[in-house]
């Protein structure tokens, strides 16, 4: 088959590879579409020492099973039998797995290996470019439950997302289907924070006003974890979903001084996906529409324009 | 009256000073036992800009009222209309005031003024200098009950306590209290840890285990916080109650893969202060014995002993 492979640093290869095998418990999924990830990015740049090249990356992928089921993704494949499993926390898993991460190859192909458990079939009205949000729309409904969950009671309902990039809309859909209806968001990028207004309806705001409950960053870099120290509230809650850098930014004082709970999320449970993709199903989620499309084959390209800012979408969907 | 007045940078003198004013709904109390706090040493060591010399410091006191009632006091001074103190959060109200910090002078003195809704009655079989401890108890005291309601329920009621002071101690009295047995403590200081031992009956280790669901960071260092991170287990929780320094330690990569979450503590809630006289009175915060006593007048020589290290019992209490 063919398949987008991350070949070095900031090198992407669309070529011929070995077709992947399904193990015992596991179906063949024929990719229509799959979304790139900021994950997929870091690799890319060779920031990721879990991802070596040469990779397929990719893991927001829906398609078709070999049976002929038009199914979404759940990708990350973790040990059933484990504590964490067992208590419902599958992305705590000490052998959790993702696709796109040794050993497992990712979506940027045209077909993928995945157990049979992974997939939740997706209706007849969903577009496979929209079943392809689930991935990441799932790890912002997980983090806002679990942001929701730590508010005292007492708190409004009010929330700040930092960041206009998939995870970041995302979390404001999410927040918005889960009853918070004052969202606000930042995002620097003028082009972009213009997209979200007026295809998402999101409120991007120049500058956030301060005692926000609930914080999101949805960027995890200095500048963005010192904002969200700066924004939240006393006895407020901050969740910390981005990976973009692991350095500083952190007003330890005034977490300690004002009891603020910082909550670092990854991915999401079984029971969160399965939840997203009723939501999106369901249209509590929104038009699903704030993605571009571009071919697997020129997918080297995309990740130059996406690393260049030129892109205004949050999502660029691949399609192999 | 006299009092011990912070006068410089680790300067203090036992002099004479004006007699404390009860304003409306205030009453003096007669201090019979004040403890040093670590606020009071960093104050002590001119690192708090909140307590500029010349101040009177001291907040863990315990005496009589004007009109003959013992007392153990609540220091921290709220308004009861405040949001934060309606929904029972009193710690947290933007006004709030501790005496020690100005405009409030401290307990380091024979007399000091403070509302009437601050004071706990103190019973006949609890001492003056066990009374004192309620302070510092209670800062654990909700530390401990905002780390256990955060935990994830499947998790074991396990816990591991980073530092060795009254903090420290009290957070192992107030998790044994809330029914978590499983406790262990690192505190690098040997003779401290080996007082620990023999006194309080603590499990003091030399090296914690991985994988503990709560940790209690009672000291707020780099070294101390880079432990928190590395002993917590994935979904785990950390207390940070500590401001021994600000910058550095936080593992922000484990957090955010393994889903840690960071909670900042600072005092307690007036329920929690209450709670914890309640505790104590009835016996199920053990002996209350691990403290020293030194004269107020030879207060000078007790911080310098603390700053050398040379105090083996967690807590000194001073006595006017």
């Amino acid at each position: 088959m063919k398949a987008l492979v991350y070949t070095g640093v900031e090198t992407l290869e669309y070529r011929a590879v070995s077709d992947p095998v399904a193990n015992q418990g596991e179906t063949l999924v024929r990719i229509d579409s799959v979304g790139i990830c900021g994950s997929d990015m870091h690799a890319y740049l060779g920031h990721d020492e879990r991802r070596p090249a040469p990779l397929t990356l990719g893991h927001e992928g829906a398609g078709v099973t070999s049976d002929g089921q038009r199914v979404t993704i759940n990708p990350l494949v973790t040990d059933p039998t484990s504590a964490a499993s067992r208590s419902g926390r599958e992305n705590l898993c000490p052998s959790r797995q993702i696709i796109s991460m040794p050993p497992r190859e990712g979506a940027f192909a045209e077909w993928v290996a995945i157990p049979e458990g992974n997939l939740v079939a997706v209706p007849h009205h969903i577009t496979f470019e929209q079943a392809a949000l689930a991935e990441p729309i799932a790890v912002s409904w997980h983090a806002v439950r679990l942001g929701l969950a730590a508010m005292h009671p007492a708190d409004q309902r009010r929330a700040h997302v930092l960041g206009g990039g998939a995870i970041g809309v995302a979390a404001a859909l999410a927040l918005k289907a889960m009853g918070v209806n004052e969202v606000t968001m930042s995002e620097p990028n003028v082009a972009r924070a213009e997209y979200l207004r007026k295809v998402c309806g999101i409120n991007v705001v120049a500058e956030p006003e301060k005692n926000v409950p609930l914080v999101i960053d949805a960027v995890g870099i200095a500048s963005t974890r010192a904002a969200a120290c700066a924004v939240v509230s006393p006895g407020g809650v901050i969740l910390h979903i981005g990976l973009g850098s692991s350095e500083g930014g952190l007003d330890i004082r005034r977490i300690t001084l004002q009891e603020i709970t910082l909550i670092g999320t990854y991915t999401y449970t079984a029971q969160d996906f399965r939840d997203t993709c009723a939501a999106m199903f369901e249209g509590r989620l929104g038009a699903l529409d704030w993605f571009e499309t571009r071919a697997l084959a020129d997918g080297a390209a995309a990740f130059t324009d996406l690393r260049a800012g030129t892109t205004h979408a949050p999502k660029i969907i691949l399609k192999p």
